[in-house]
């Protein structure tokens, strides 16, 4: 588990190589004395937060390096402790000696997160705007650094709290019931109860359903490309990459393994995925490559049928949809080739005209692609969830409601609805961190960079 | 060449990579301009340097960034120039994000090395001391790092300076004397020139002599294992670097070609060698190794010359020795296999008895490595020359002023020994950057890293 928050704690921040610099993190009680006893420069025990100390580290009397050392006071920091910031010259020999010293002034390594960790201790951000930062730092996208610069900005913070706020006020009246036994007083209107939790289930819902935009927005779409054997689909992920990654061949089902690539359509990640050709399977090698298809195709947030519309009829079109149960996710269907038939990019019955070996064509599928994705995913409210432990915490929150909800209609005991709704409570209370144990703490913060 | 240094420049200072936080640094007139214009916090423009300021990164209403920003005022900086430092996480993502707004502000992205470049240009370090920086970053053992640390603060330009000094005032004479042109006077004591020359000459030929020193800091001690096959060259270096690299065989001749590993002894860098083993070449293939063991040795600054000691009798060891020249450079003699003659590890006649199956004695030995290199190079004097550059400087210095020496002998014109003190001169200045081209800064700075 995490060690004594007591402990002044050190750690390199910057990336790991070579630079023009490096920055060495300190926090805790004694951050300022262990900086300060290895700098010749400013007391540093003597200065204001919020001001940088040019000066010599050094080893008794060899200097180490020439550095700049940023000074933060409790509580006005990131951690809510003492910091120093020390930039050093970016050399990772120099950087080691200097936390060498650090150590031996008191200070210990940092564990992955552990500064961030502090900052939830101290109250400086509640927990899911903790994990906003490691989102943060990861983001590779327009879209997934959105998502967490809305939540570190603690957007998603505000709504939960709310709820259970108002929750919290129906549970206490329902335990005072309980004391007074056997009287049978309701100090908690059940009618008013039922509408609140009915209007949280709501608001629930909504932050249920929009993990999968979420999710989107933090992983990208995960998007499968199927088709019948020279259907073209290789073509057009080639195009769309606009590089050689598949192998096209004239041979009928050349590609038989899934090809993941990483396609970015203003701001938004598109995982494609190739896929072996759709037909009767004739020996077990290629059912295998459909039974992969199938799989890639349930796991998808968009899928492309592609058909050579001048050789495949409409009946074998509907027969490939419905077994790749397409009407179940957001999907285009392309109609591919449609340069052999004299027909213009167009859509005809929810069918997509084009030629992938046309770029203007390929462009336009690409808006296709974004708007199909925004439009069928994108949820109503403002707030996104994008986080898997806050989407599960929000489904047990759920379980526990909808249990509340049946309890009042069936003359449930007070006690057991209470039981119910002390577990929405706690579950929603799991996001925000008003509720944690050590190993959710630990499962957070492990996956942090060092030094953050 | 390098680019208008009015321009305000911008660079990612820190390692490229995911980290906790990454820096980016804004130099020139409009640096504090540039970032106020996107940050949303204190405004910039009114604050003090060396202060920090929390706040975030704005582009339009979207939030890029939460970051720190520290500011320093021209000329307390490290360039001489207005700072910025802003202190964001470390997404390579938001930290392009942040440059490409900086960018649109006005700045431009920084060439290798143009902020200690600047620092040069306005004074603020003279050229050796830049070169330093770039040793500094790229220093990996305490040697090296101490060298560049040395040269950093200045050590080097003291002495070369006062050298110039003196001889400007005699090359001022000189020329005045010109200028009175046929009248024959004589301003420049020419036995005063002849005692200063020499002088200066001494300290010199000091300066040049230590750069086997720095370079043997700077870059490691390139060291040559050689001996015959069997003697037990592989089972040392595999010892002395506690791994297997080399293949160790029973069957002679095994290790044909060269193997570099790295060694660290007190802080010192040896790069380790093996050779093929010396006997008469019986094919092409060998012949070839013999050759290349021989390049090895020319290059090295220490050989360690192995023989089996139950096994060679003393004039073929001799025989070997002056094969590989070794009187001309620092060697060791090893006795290996010594247990096998009951012999325990000990020096005879400059034969270091040892067996390099043996942890103790192999330690022994590294002990006795490090204290040859030290005492055979080191210089006597404080000052240490690790830079090649610097080297042909003073070795240009050195001819220019042995002619100088030979001119005054020779009573030759006063024109041309002025020549030969201005050629001096212009040498010494080159080290300190008194005396620069565009050439020279370019070779210079293209080698540091982006955002130095």
């Amino acid at each position: 588990m995490f060690r004594n928050t007591n402990d002044t704690i050190v750690a390199l921040a910057t990336p790991p190589g070579v630079g023009a610099i490096g920055v060495i993190r300190l926090s805790g009680s004694r951050a300022i004395d262990c900086i300060n006893a290895v700098f010749r420069g400013n007391d540093l025990t003597q200065v204001d937060g919020y001001t940088v100390h040019f000066g010599k580290i050094i080893d008794g009397k060899r200097v180490v390096d020439e550095v700049l050392v940023s000074v933060f006071k409790a509580p006005k920091s990131y951690t809510g402790e003492d910091i120093a910031e020390i930039s050093c010259h970016g050399s990772p020999y120099i950087l080691q000696e200097v936390i060498e010293l650090l150590i031996a002034q008191g200070a210990r390594v940092a564990e992955p997160g552990e500064f961030t960790l502090r900052a939830f201790l101290n109250g400086k951000m509640d927990l899911s705007q903790a994990e906003a930062v490691a989102d943060l730092i990861a983001s590779t996208s327009e879209a997934s650094h959105k998502l967490a610069m809305d939540q570190m900005r603690g957007g998603f913070k505000k709504r939960i709290e709310a709820l259970r706020e108002e929750l919290i006020h129906f549970a206490s009246m329902i335990e005072l019931e309980l004391d007074f036994g056997e009287e049978d007083v309701e100090f908690a209107d059940r009618g008013e109860l039922t509408r609140l939790v009915n209007e949280i289930l709501k608001i629930i819902n909504e932050l249920v359903n929009s993990f999968r935009y979420g999710n989107v927005l933090k992983h990208g779409v995960y998007t499968v490309i199927a088709g019948r054997p020279n259907a073209g689909k290789s073509t057009l992920l080639n195009k769309l990459l606009n590089e050689e990654r598949a192998i096209v061949s004239e041979i009928e089902g050349t590609t038989r393994d899934t090809i993941e690539d990483v396609l970015n359509i203003e701001g938004l990640t598109f995982r494609l995925v190739d896929t072996a050709g759709i037909r009767e399977a004739t020996d077990q090698i290629e059912q295998k490559g459909i039974e992969r298809t199938m799989d890639s195709v349930l796991k998808s947030s968009l899928l492309i049928y592609v058909y050579d519309s001048a050789r495949l009829e409409a009946e074998n079109v509907q027969k490939d949809l419905e077994m790749l149960d397409a009407s179940r996710i957001p999907h285009i269907t392309i109609a591919n080739k449609s340069d052999l038939l004299n027909i213009g990019p167009s859509q005809v019955e929810e069918h997509w005209y084009m030629s992938a070996r046309d770029d203007e064509d390929v462009q336009d599928l690409k808006s296709h692609m974004f708007e199909k994705v925004v439009n069928e995913i994108q949820t109503d409210g403002d707030v996104v969830v994008g986080n898997l432990r806050h989407l599960q915490s929000l489904k047990e929150s759920k379980g526990a409601l909808e249990r509340v909800l049946n309890g009042l209609d069936n003359e449930t005991p007070s006690d057991l609805v209470t039981m119910d709704i002390r577990e929405a409570l706690y579950q929603l209370g799991l996001i925000t961190g008003e509720v944690t144990t050590d190993d959710l703490l630990e499962n957070i913060f492990r996956n942090f960079c060092i030094g953050k």
